[in-house]
């Protein structure tokens, strides 16, 4: 199925705006593509790259801003700016309206206080985050066999709706809905509290005397593959984790005061004093691949990692 | 350089043990093999896929254990049962023995307290774990340009030293030296406290009773490629890791309370009585990645992942 759309403006051509405007592209799709970056270096790296049909930074697009002449505006800015943006929308605005951002709670409130009655705004968030960020690892198969979490603010018309995920169908994507608190709540547990940890875990071992001393002397690293996956999301795109951090900080707190206090049982359990139970441990390994099977949904799918 | 051994054991053919036995092969040794298993299951598939020349159970062998035979022995079992092998050695065994055990404390003191004198055990550690189990596993490539740590205990000669450090080499491994603490002291924090806490973040969502729900409601899992990365190595063969977790509680138990307490400066932090300071997070990742960049040693290997 193609793109339906004639004109769309991606607003904010980062690693998932520019991997948009090429899948749109790699599908043929006859829209034309108005990129908007933030910087004058951005535009000049996407005039190179041919990253849109039409380029514009920020502060150029700022001027007149015409939204209208848009079949589909896609906003692929942070959370915080997508606020900013949909703030400074016209309170009448009738135009197809989505956005790419990784919390729902503040777009979704946002959106319901300046569109009033009837309006077309659906949040999208598509599940393929990379650690990379910039429109040069902009990659048209971004999207493809990846799900796309649909949310609806009060006032959206079924139809924006359907379009809407029409669209990210058109591109590859499965489809879910959820409504923005559960959204908020589902992601810091799956995404945004593993990002700290991982984070929490490169200072915690490299902040470690012994192995800083030994790291330095060995011609390979201490640690195998179960550590390097652990924290490669450590540290990814600090700009966009921080605003994800401040948009959802009350969700994330609970999600890792949750953590913590599943943290302290194990270690009242590992206390050096008692000895330990193999048996339990081998219960505690076995019950968390069966957990992890079914986060994954391994029972539908028995080839995914 | 080709392994320069004649007869050698591998008392114990799991995974690790089968790809020794088939990465010796694939080098041309011209070693003769000889494996031990634990059931006789193993004893069959191992005849099957030929994991090596002569296959016993650990019962058979155990009936008539003729240790002498052999120019190399390699201890390829959990670490309890290392133990349980060394305490049944005789104490003037003058063979050349190793193990790949994930922990060294327990492994040495128990050389130095049966081997008495000159003796030629040398511990080592090749750092190519899995999260798969079994001989059906082995895989001739396993050991290439991975690291082995070599643990001496007291009472090693220097030849033996050299001599197991050429046999890992002659296999494509790079090696270097850490003393039994500092071993089991670096492993909890880059490796057994990691697995634990891997394991606990499946329990802790898989528990949460909003994504079970919309876990079942969407087509797709609702967690992205850096949550699937993170649990990778949860759940991985219990029965290793509850012998792992039981040889080094302690070291682990005061890696994962320098780590609770970091969540809990974290958690300070992120308290949502107070409002974020968006640069503060943004320098907390940033560091992150440097961090790890000095864990992996990328500055000397900018291509590895």
């Amino acid at each position: 199925m193609k793109p339906e759309f004639k004109k769309i403006l991606i607003y904010g051509l980062g690693m998932m705006g520019a991997s948009l405007s090429l899948a749109l592209r790699k599908r043929s799709s006859e829209a034309e593509i108005t990129g908007v970056v933030g910087s004058s270096s951005s535009k000049e790296k996407g005039i190179k790259l041919k990253s849109a049909d039409f380029l514009f930074t920020a502060e150029e697009f700022s001027k007149s801003p015409n939204w209208d002449a848009y079949d589909l505006i896609v906003f692929g800015v942070p959370v915080n700016t997508t606020v900013d943006v949909i703030r400074s929308l016209p309170s009448s605005f009738s135009g197809l309206l989505t956005d790419m951002g990784s919390t729902k709670l503040e777009i979704v409130r946002a959106v319901e206080s300046v569109l009033q009655g009837e309006h077309r705004y659906i949040s999208s968030h598509p599940m393929c985050g990379s650690e990379e960020s910039g429109l040069e690892f902009g990659n048209a198969d971004l999207y493809e066999n990846r799900l796309c979490i649909l949310t609806k603010p009060k006032g959206a018309t079924a139809d924006a709706f359907e379009r809407i995920e029409s669209f990210w169908k058109s591109l590859g994507m499965f489809t879910t809905e959820i409504p923005a608190e559960d959204h908020d709540h589902i992601l810091s547990y799956v995404s945004h509290a593993p990002h700290l940890i991982s984070s929490l875990m490169t200072n915690w071992v490299w902040e470690n005397k012994c192995v800083r001393e030994f790291t330095d002397r060995s011609p390979l690293p201490l640690t195998g593959g179960g550590f390097r996956d652990m924290t490669r999301i450590a540290g990814s795109n600090p700009k966009m984790w921080s605003a994800i951090f401040s948009s959802n900080q009350g969700e994330i707190y609970k999600a890792l005061l949750d953590y913590k206090s599943r943290l302290d049982s194990l270690l009242s359990e590992l206390d050096p004093e008692k000895p330990l139970d193999p048996g339990q441990w081998e219960s505690f390994m076995e019950k968390s691949r069966l957990d992890r099977d079914s986060i994954l949904k391994k029972q539908n799918d028995p080839k995914s990692p």
